[in-house]
C-alpha cells in the first residue's frame, strides 16, 4: 500500500505488446459483464490518483472495453443546492448504480477530502479523521450489502510526475489538457502525498482495499487495471454464490438482544383518558404552537424527519394527519413506506430513504420506514440474521448522518394492547369503507404479536440515541396519542432550535 | 366554467346531513382506489382556489378519505436550484406518479403564474399566453397518455371570501391559518378573479376540464369533491378498457408520411475517404476546439444535449467514447438508451429522458434516445399508430423546451449503407470480444431495412427543426464520421453562443 516505497520495475510495454495482449483481456472483461448481469451485487470502482497519471484516459479506455449498457460512470459535478442541503452522503446514494451494474466513479467521497488538501484548505485532524470514519463506514456498508468495492490509486513518482506533465506540454494537440491545478499538484507533491498515504491507510479495509497501479506506462497502467478488475471480480462472484444460498429463515421465537426494550414497552401504562372537549381545545393550542415551531425550523434552514411505527391499528394514519394538519401544505411530505419497487429491491436496503430525505428547512413524515429491516424483515425472514443484526448499527448511523447535517428526528412507536388491537381489527371489519385496512395479514401478524414485541424492544433499546430519541406513545386512547405526539414534536424541535443555530 | 355567475344556491349541510352521507361516499372513493390499481392509467388531481377557500382543509380531508399508500401529494416547494436549471417543468414531470395512483397537485403549473398575478407582477400578454400554451400542451400529452387530469377550482365571491377570512380570524385557534397574503388576495379580489378566469378558460380543453366548486360551506365543498372524483373517474374507466383493447401491430410495410425524409437519406454520399494521419492531425485539432467550445458553454451556463441515433453498427458507441474524451469527465454523463425499468414504463414514455436532462452548464450524450417512440415502437407495434403518429409532435415540443431554457440540441442520424451494415456484423461475428455486441436481433432488424428507411425519413423530415436540426453523418468510414461530429458539434455550439448571451 505503500506510495513512497522504491517503485517496483514496472516494465514499459510496446504498441505491439499491449496489442497482443488486448482481445483476449477485452473478451474477459465482456465474459465479466455477461455474468455481472445477473450477479445480486453491483461493483463500484473508484479511480483516484495523482495529477498526471492519466484518469481521464484510463476512464477512455474503459469506455471502450466495457458494454456502456451496463455502466453508469460517475463523475460527480460540484455539489447542487439540493445536494448541499442534504448530508454529505446523499449525492452518492443516490448515484449508485442497480445490481448487476458497474458505477465507475470518475470522482467519488474521497475527491472532495483530497481537493481541499490541494488547495491547502488546513483542516483539523479531528475533522479528517471523522471524514475518513464516515468513509470507512459507507465503504462497510456497501461491502456488507455484497457490493464489489475495488479502489484503484494511480500513482506517480514526484519525478516521473513531471515528466508526464512535460510531456503532454510538449505536444501542440494535447497541451490543453494540462491544467494550472495540476502544476499546483506537482508544487505540493510531498505533502500532498503524505495525505494520500494517510487516506489509503485509513481506508484500506476488508471488503474496501486500494490497489496502487504505476501510471507511468499508460498501457502497462491500463492493462493492470483490466487486469485487477477481472482478478477481483472473479474471487467476489465466487463469494457472492456461498452467499446467496444462505438466505434467511423467518425468526419465530425470537431471542431478545436487548431485553430492556421489552421491559419499557410493556412498563408503559396504556390506561388514559381524555374528553372530547378537552382533546379539542388542547388540540388547537399545540397545532399553533407546532406551525410556529415548524416555521421557525424551516427559517433556521433545519429539516425534520418523522418516522411513525407501531402496532397494526395503532392510529398511525390519523396521527399522521393530524400532525400534517399544523404544516403549511408546501412544506411537507407523506412517505408511506410499502413494499419496495423493483428499482428499490435492486439497491441496498437503505437507499430507498435515502431517496426521500428532505431538503434543508423541509418536512419528511415516514409513514413506516427503515425499521421494517429489524421487524418484518427479521421475523419473516426476508432479511438474514446479520443482515438484520448489522441494520441497527447501520440505521443509527444513518440517523447520525442526518443529525449531524442538522436534521431533526422524531421517532414513535405507537403502542396499544393486544385486547385494543382485536378491538380495532373487529371494527375495521364491521364498518363498509374500513374494511380495506384490515386484512389476512394483519391477523396473521397479530398472532405474532409476542415475536413482534422481543423485535419491537430490540429495537427500541437498540437504536435509541441522544441525536435520535425514540418517544414510546401510549395509544389505546387515540386523542391522547394524538396529543402526546404534537407536544413531544414541539418540544424537541424547539429544544433543537436552542442548542444549535 | 363562469366565475362570475350568479352563484348557484349552494345548499348548507348540517353536521348530521355530511355524517350520514359521509360512509357511501368514503366507500365508494376506497373502491375507486382498489379498482385504479390495476388500471392502466395516472389520476392527476389538481386543487386551485381562492384565498380562504380552504385547499388545506379539503386536501386534509382527502388524505382521510383516501388510502395513503396509492396517493402522492405533491405540495411543490420553491424551485430548488437543480430545478430552476433546466427548463419549467421538468420538476413536474420529476413528480408525475406511476400508473395506478394518484398524484395530488396542491400546487401545480398554475400556481406560479397565479402567484405571480397576486403579488402584480405585470406580465406582458404574450408571455402569459406562451405560459398558457405550454400548459394545454403538457395536459394534453399527459390526457393523451390516458391520464385521468382533474382540475377543481376552490371558489368564493368577494363577499363570501370575507366572511370566512373574518370567521378564521375570530376564532383564536384558528387565526393563525390566515396569513397577510389571503387579505392581500381578497383586496386584489377583482383582477385576480379575471385573471383566474382567463387562465381557466384558455386551458378548459377535452381530456383536461375544470370544474368549479362554491367554496362557502365548508361539508358540501367535500361531498361535491368527492363526488367530482368519483364520477370522472368511473368515466374515465370505461374509456380506458376501450383504449387498452386496441394495441399496435407490426407496421411491417410503413408508408411515408413525409417523403422528403427518405430522400435526404438516400441522396446522402457515403464515399469519403480518409487516412489514418490526416485523421489523427485534424482530430486532435477539433478536440481542442470542442474542449473550448463546451468550456465556453459551461461558463454560460448553456448545457447541451448529444442526440445519437442511427443504423445498428453504424459506429455510435465509437463516436461517443472520441466526443467524450474532448469533455473534462466531470461535466458529461452518457446515458445509453435500453428496455425501460418498470418504473419507467409505468410512466409517460418521455419520462425517462425528462430524468436525464443535465443542469445549466453541463453535458448529457444519449446513445440512443426518445426516438426509439417512431423507429423501433412504431415498427414493432411496442406503440399504436396514434401514439407514435402523435410522438412527431411531442417529441418536438420536448426539444422546443430544451432549446428555450438554453440547452443546445445536436442530434446525429449516423448512416451506413447496407452492405457496410453486413461486412461489419460480420466482423463482430469473428472478433470474439466483438459477439456479445451482435444478436439475432440484430439481423432480424436488418432484414427489415427498407422499413426502417422510411421510419428514419419521417423522423428527419418531422423532427427537424431550427432549435433542434438533424446532422446527417455520412459513416461508412468511422474516422470521417466521427471528424465530421465533431466538427458540427464546434460549430453549432460556438453559432448558438453567439446568438444568445
Amino acid at each position: 500500500m505503500g506510495l513512497s516505497s522504491p517503485a517496483k520495475a514496472v516494465p514499459r510495454l510496446t504498441k505491439k505488446q499491449y496489442t497482443a495482449r488486448l482481445p483476449a483481456l477485452r473478451e474477459e472483461l465482456v465474459q465479466l459483464q455477461v455474468q455481472l448481469k445477473d450477479a445480486p451485487f453491483t461493483v463500484v470502482l473508484i479511480v483516484a490518483g495523482v495529477a498526471g497519471s492519466g484518469r481521464g484516459d484510463l476512464l477512455n479506455t474503459l469506455g471502450e472495453w466495457l458494454d456502456p449498457r451496463g455502466v453508469e460512470t460517475f463523475a460527480l459535478q460540484s455539489p447542487s443546492e439540493e445536494e448541499r442541503e442534504r448530508p454529505l452522503m446523499w449525492r452518492y446514494w443516490r448515484n449508485l448504480p442497480v445490481r448487476g451494474r458497474i458505477g465507475v466513479f470518475a470522482s467519488s467521497w474521497y475527491t472532495e477530502t483530497l481537493h481541499e488538501q490541494l488547495h491547502g484548505g488546513v483542516k483539523a485532524r479531528a475533522e479528517l479523521d471523522h471524514e475518513l470514519r464516515r468513509i470507512r463506514h459507507f465503504e462497510k456498508l456497501l461491502a456488507d450489502d455484497g457490493t464489489l468495492v475495488i479502489k484503484l490509486w494511480l500513482n506517480l513518482s514526484k519525478k516521473d510526475q513531471r515528466t508526464r506533465l512535460r510531456a503532454l506540454e510538449a505536444d501542440p494537440d494535447k497541451a490543453w489538457r494540462v491544467t494550472e491545478e495540476d502544476w499546483l499538484a506537482h508544487q505540493r507533491y510531498t505533502p500532498l502525498a503524505r495525505t494520500a498515504q494517510r487516506i489509503l491507510d485509513e481506508t484500506d479495509r476488508p471488503g474496501a482495499r486500494w490497489t496502487v497501479v504505476d501510471a507511468l506506462d499508460e498501457r502497462a497502467r491500463n492493462l493492470r487495471v483490466g487486469e485487477i478488475i477481472l482478478r477481483q471480480f472473479r474471487a467476489h462472484l465466487k463469494k457472492a454464490q456461498r452467499l446467496v444460498a444462505a438466505t434467511g429463515r423467518p425468526d419465530r421465537a425470537p431471542r431478545a438482544l436487548a431485553p430492556s426494550g421489552v421491559r419499557w414497552l410493556r412498563a408503559t401504562p396504556l390506561d388514559q383518558r381524555l374528553g372530547e372537549d378537552d382533546y379539542e381545545r388542547k388540540r388547537e393550542k399545540w397545532l399553533g404552537r407546532l406551525y410556529r415551531a415548524l416555521r421557525a425550523a424551516y427559517e433556521a434552514r433545519r429539516s425534520v424527519v418523522f418516522v411513525f411505527e407501531g402496532w397494526d391499528a395503532a392510529g398511525k394514519g390519523g396521527a399522521i394527519r393530524r400532525l400534517a394538519s399544523a404544516i403549511d401544505v408546501r412544506f411537507y411530505r407523506v412517505v408511506p413506506i410499502a413494499k419496495p419497487t423493483d428499482e428499490e429491491k435492486a439497491h441496498h436496503y437503505l437507499w430507498r430513504f435515502w431517496r426521500q430525505i428532505p431538503r434543508d428547512g423541509y418536512v419528511t413524515i415516514f409513514d413506516r420506514s427503515w425499521y421494517g429491516r429489524v421487524l418484518v424483515e427479521r421475523l419473516e425472514g426476508f432479511a438474514r440474521p446479520d443482515e438484520w443484526r448489522r441494520a441497527f448499527g447501520e440505521i443509527s448511523d444513518f440517523e447520525e448522518q442526518l443529525a449531524e447535517h442538522g436534521t431533526i428526528v422524531l421517532k414513535f412507536w405507537m403502542h396499544i394492547s393486544r385486547d385494543e388491537q382485536l378491538r380495532r381489527f373487529r371494527a375495521r371489519e364491521d364498518t363498509a369503507y374500513k374494511q380495506h385496512k384490515i386484512n389476512a395479514e394483519d391477523w396473521r401478524n397479530r398472532r405474532k404479536w409476542e415475536a413482534y414485541e422481543v423485535a419491537v424492544g430490540d429495537m427500541l433499546a437498540l437504536t435509541d440515541h441522544p441525536f435520535a430519541r425514540w418517544h414510546l406513545v401510549p395509544a389505546n386512547n387515540k386523542r391522547h396519542a394524538r396529543l402526546e405526539i404534537l407536544r413531544t414534536s414541539c418540544k424537541v424541535i424547539e429544544a433543537a432550535l436552542e442548542t444549535k443555530a
